[in-house]
Order: structure tokens, then C-alpha cells, then sequence
């Protein structure tokens, strides 16, 4: 990356299915200038999550829309380089929102100051950031999962599946995984200390998610989409809480998600005969909540009832690769880019 | 009606689709002696309900299917003409769930005596029984309406939907209507005073409710599927509650029901993007609700702010014919058949 200058990566075209390299664009500015309240940060880490093929698309969705042209955005962790908001000084690690870019401007008054005493100030993009967080809000205020019930979770190694499933075992739930390949799954089992975990990638993967849920499913905690939702759906109990917080499988379809047969009589059935709960939800309606989640995840972690794993990327270069990746479920952890040292 | 026997309708045969009269049975039995702890009675009214279509069909659901060779079942109010329960005396009126039959035996203890001062013992069955109970919980517990939202609901004639759109307007919100043809849209709106009424026949009908609904839809109570949902789903504001309680208009529809496309993967986007609750329900989960709405309703037909209609149908024998007509939607107001006088 250009010393001196502002590295920054565009929405170069709205996707067609998968995101392609194409559909993004290397861009270089000037460094800019910070004005009165605001900082100019360097930007240390850009955290990747699969919202963001959301925002590459002009369909109407809970947040606009990138536009073509613009820097694509995301959560970053950075370090203010040059202040003139009062409550930063130079040095200072911060929690911003400045997208994929080397450098970035800020009103200091909407940042989150960091203390790298306390935690790795990566985990601010994760375990203790949005992707803990919507864990948390959705399966302790929406699932409300009960001591001996089953939760059930894919991505499970990944940054929201992962806290999913060990606050589900905290609060003396059973734990289920979903997981791609058998690397991924023993992390999940052997690590995180899932009940057990099944793999998708399995031919069998609908009998083995059944035999390993053998009371039925209480909660399913929706990150996914496509075909786990196919098999987690006749395992659901009456009374199943459903919170939906993504559907990664089915945003890069294209047109073809639409192929019948016609799913939806049979889930409004399932709705209305086993009295199903199903619950979107965006972690911000619960931002009341954030600091009681960050008392409690940071204990969990100190206490090693919560564990974390990071996949981290050099460069932001790699930014887009790493993206298209994400989408495919080659990551392992909460994927990164290492914007600077 | 033999007098002197008990004459009872009978599941003949499972329908493919549509009940029809040949998937009845008639059968004429001797009337049965109550036991200790038992009463006999007789049948003044009968219930028809559009759950009892699903209690036809062999598939799993929240109860079980009624047997073939079994008497159809159903909420009944009758007169007590034997007793061998202290707690009832020959000529008290209850409410049981004798089925399609002309008497029964049940145990009086599970029996809820009627007091014919304080209300019409058909409205047992109606506005003061399962079916108000249902929109009561559905709306109030489910759908949480605040002042100044939109509730919809469809089947607004009926024993339901007409309750639901009156509680709405008492608890402040906008109510509007979706009925079958102009007697009973004028009935919903000029009689019942919901805000606006669509009529579902028209040919514009999904640009009238849009036009109906200019701020959108806060609640849709779901007790039709179909058509309606259809024109319901694009118009769902963020937040919206979805209570979920019947879907007649997929109970006929057989095999046909899952013709593609695929509707899911669009419900689900919708469901994460706009933050959409969809709950399905039964009211006996609100059991315990039950002696609050009975006297709340009980005051708002007293004030004159909450009506009813019945439809009632003479003769035990109509049955079969009523019951097709109700899941045709020729019914208008709540179906009863009056047994005996």
C-alpha cells in the first residue's frame, strides 16, 4: 500500500450471485484532514462479516445500500494519529465504523476508546464486539434458551456461532454445531465443548443433525439458511424459538433460491401447529444492552467459559479474496484483515 | 331426529381437499347413561369451527386427528337432563365439547355451567368463547397493537377476525378489514366500525388493501393463508407482529399447496431484514387469561363496543353442508347449528 496516501477499496458493481474480485475497485486518496471534534485514525484492523453482501446489493434491506463507487463499509480498529476532538489523544486505539480503507476521519464523540490493557483490541470487531454481541441479545432476549432444552447453531466456529453455542452451555442448555469439514468440527467439540457437532458436509447430514438432537430442537438460532434450515426444520418442537440474524446460504443465489416446490405453507403449518416463534433481528435494536454483554463476555472470557478464535488476513489487499471466502465458508474463526502492524 | 336416540355425525372418510358431505356419516345410537360424577345432555347448540377441518386429516398437528368411525368433534352447549354430579341440577346450562351429536355424556366436573341472565348461552361458543378468547389472546398477548398502528385481519365477519378488528379500535389502533363480498364489507365497516374493509373478490384487491393501509401494517393476524397473505406480506412495516392462527385457505388447496415458486427464501429475507415477528398459536396457551377477557369482553358488549353476529343453522342433519359452507366462506357472522330448541 502507497505510504503517505490513502489506500481505500470501492464498490466497483452490485454482485450477481458470488461476489467477484471484479466487483471491487483499488482506489487511492489523498490522506484526509481531520476537522474541529473529529480525528484522523489509521486503521489497524477491518473486521469482514457476511453482512456486507447485503450491502453490496440495491435491494431494500434494514441499511442502505453501498453505492457503486463508494468505499465499502465495516467495522474497524484503528489508532488516532492526529486529534482535535479533546476526549483522544494521539496513540489512542478506537472502535469505528470507517470501512475498507488504510486511513479514515471520525467525529471523535462517536467513537469507542479502548483499553488494549483489558482485552486485544481485535476482539472489539469480534467476541466482544457485534458479532458476540448478536449472539448474546438473540439467544438470551429472543431464543431464551432453558436449562436441559437444545440449541442449535451453524457457522459454529464462526464469530456469532461460536458465543452462540457456549452461552447456550452456560446457561446449562445443550449445545449443537453446525460445522463445514472435520477441522472445524473437532474446534467446535473439542474446544468450544459443544454437546456435539454435526457437519454439513456430510451426505448423511440431515440423519446425523437428527441423531444428534434426539429430544427434538428448542432453539434454533438462524445465521444460515439453504439446506441446514431444510434439516434443522422438522426436528423443531412446539414452542421452538427462531431467531434470525442472517442467511448467508441464500444471498448469493441469485434467482435460482426461488425454484419451487413452494416451501412456505408448509413452514406457516409447521407456525401455526407447533406454536414456532421466528424472530428477525439486527443487534442494534438491543443496544441497551451492550455494556451488561461486555461485563459478562469479558468475564466468561477471563474465567475460560468463553473462547474465541481469530482468522487473520495481512493486508488490505487481500480484502476481497478474503470477502469471497468468507461467503464460502473458508475462513476459520472470526475472519480480519490486518489493515497496519 | 329419532327422538329417543342419540343421533351422531360421524367422520366417514379422510377428504382429498374439500370435506365433502360423503366424507360425513349419519348413525343413530341409544342415548347413553351418565356414570357417577357424570351428566347427560342435551344438545342445544353445536360450534362450527375451521380447525375441525384439520382434525379431519391424518397429518401430525397440535391435536389429535379425529378417528374415521368417530364422532366429529366440537364445542356444544347444552342442557343438563340427568345429573349424577352434585354440582349440577337437571335443566342447567353448560358448555361441554360433546361433538356432532344430538347428547353426551360427559363428566360434570370438566363442565363450565352458563348463566342465561348474564349472556345469550350461544355466545359460550362465540364472541365469550374459543373464538373471541383466540383473537382476544392472539391480538393483546402476540400482536401488542399500540395507538395509531395498523392492524389487519381478514375473515372480518367472522367469529374471529371480527373480534380482533374491535379490540384494536379500543385499544386505539387503525383496523382494517378484509371480507368476502359488499354485504359483509358494509356489515364490517358500518356495524363494527373498523376504519376500512377490503373486499378480497375484487380484481384490484392487493392495490386496495395497499391503498387501505397507507403507513403500512404493524399486525397482520393471520387466521386465512392464501391470497391475502400474499397482498399482506409486501405491505409489513419493520417490527411487525405476525400472529399466526389459522390458514383455512390452505387447508383445501391438497396437494397443490407447494406449487413453486418458493416463497421462503423471500419470507425469511423479509422476516431478518425488516425484524419480523411470526408466532403461531393456540389460545388454551392463554388459559390462564381466560376469566380477564370473559369479563372484559362481557363489558365491552355491554357498552355497545364490541358486537357479534351469529349465523345459526337449524337442524343437526345441515351439518356437513354448514361446515363446507364456513370453509367456503358462506357463512356470515359465527356459525352455530342449532341442535335443539
Amino acid at each position: 500500500m502507497a505510504e503517505g496516501f490513502n489506500t481505500r477499496i470501492l464498490l466497483a458493481a452490485r454482485p450477481d450471485g458470488m461476489p467477484r474480485q471484479t466487483d471491487f475497485r483499488f482506489d487511492t486518496a489523498s490522506i484526509p484532514e481531520p476537522g474541529e471534534g473529529q480525528v484522523l485514525i489509521k486503521i489497524l484492523y477491518l473486521s469482514l462479516d457476511p453482512y456486507m453482501r447485503g450491502r453490496m446489493s440495491a435491494e431494500k434491506s434494514y441499511a442502505a445500500p453501498v453505492e457503486v463507487g463508494a468505499v465499502m463499509e465495516g467495522g474497524t480498529v484503528g489508532q488516532v494519529i492526529r486529534s482535535r476532538y479533546p476526549g483522544l489523544a494521539e496513540g489512542d486505539l478506537v472502535l469505528s465504523h470507517s470501512g475498507w480503507q488504510t486511513h479514515a476521519v471520525a467525529n471523535g464523540a462517536g467513537l469507542r476508546k479502548l483499553d488494549p490493557a483489558a482485552a486485544p483490541p481485535s476482539t472489539a470487531l469480534g467476541v466482544l464486539g457485534m458479532p458476540g454481541f448478536t449472539a448474546y441479545a438473540g439467544l438470551l432476549t429472543l431464543g431464551q434458551p432453558k436449562p436441559g432444552e437444545t440449541v442449535v447453531v451453524a457457522a459454529a466456529s464462526g464469530a456469532v456461532g461460536s458465543v452462540v453455542g457456549q452461552i447456550a452451555r452456560i446457561k446449562g442448555a445443550r449445545a449443537i454445531g453446525i460445522a463445514g469439514g472435520p477441522e472445524k468440527c473437532a474446534y467446535v467439540h473439542d474446544e468450544l465443548g459443544f454437546d456435539a457437532v454435526v457437519d454439513h458436509r456430510a451426505p448423511d447430514f440431515a440423519a446425523q443433525l437428527a441423531a444428534a438432537c434426539p429430544a427434538g430442537i428448542d432453539v434454533y438460532f438462524e445465521n444460515v439458511g439453504g439446506a441446514v434450515w431444510d434439516a434443522v426444520f422438522p426436528l423443531l418442537n412446539t414452542f421452538a424459538r427462531i431467531p434470525v440474524c442472517g442467511l448467508i446460504a441464500q444471498y448469493n443465489l441469485g434467482p435460482a433460491v426461488f425454484d419451487g416446490p413452494d416451501r412456505l405453507p408448509g413452514l406457516m403449518r409447521a407456525i401455526l401447529t407447533k406454536s414456532l416463534t421466528l424472530r428477525g433481528f439486527i443487534q442494534r435494536e438491543f443496544a441497551d444492552q451492550f455494556p451488561a454483554f461486555h461485563a459478562e463476555a469479558s468475564r466468561w472470557i477471563a474465567e475460560g467459559r468463553l473462547k474465541y478464535r481469530e482468522d487473520i488476513v495481512d493486508g488490505l489487499e487481500n480484502a476481497p479474496r478474503a470477502f469471497v471466502d468468507l461467503l464460502n465458508g473458508r475462513n476459520f474463526g472470526k475472519l480480519l484483515i490486518r489493515v497496519a502492524a
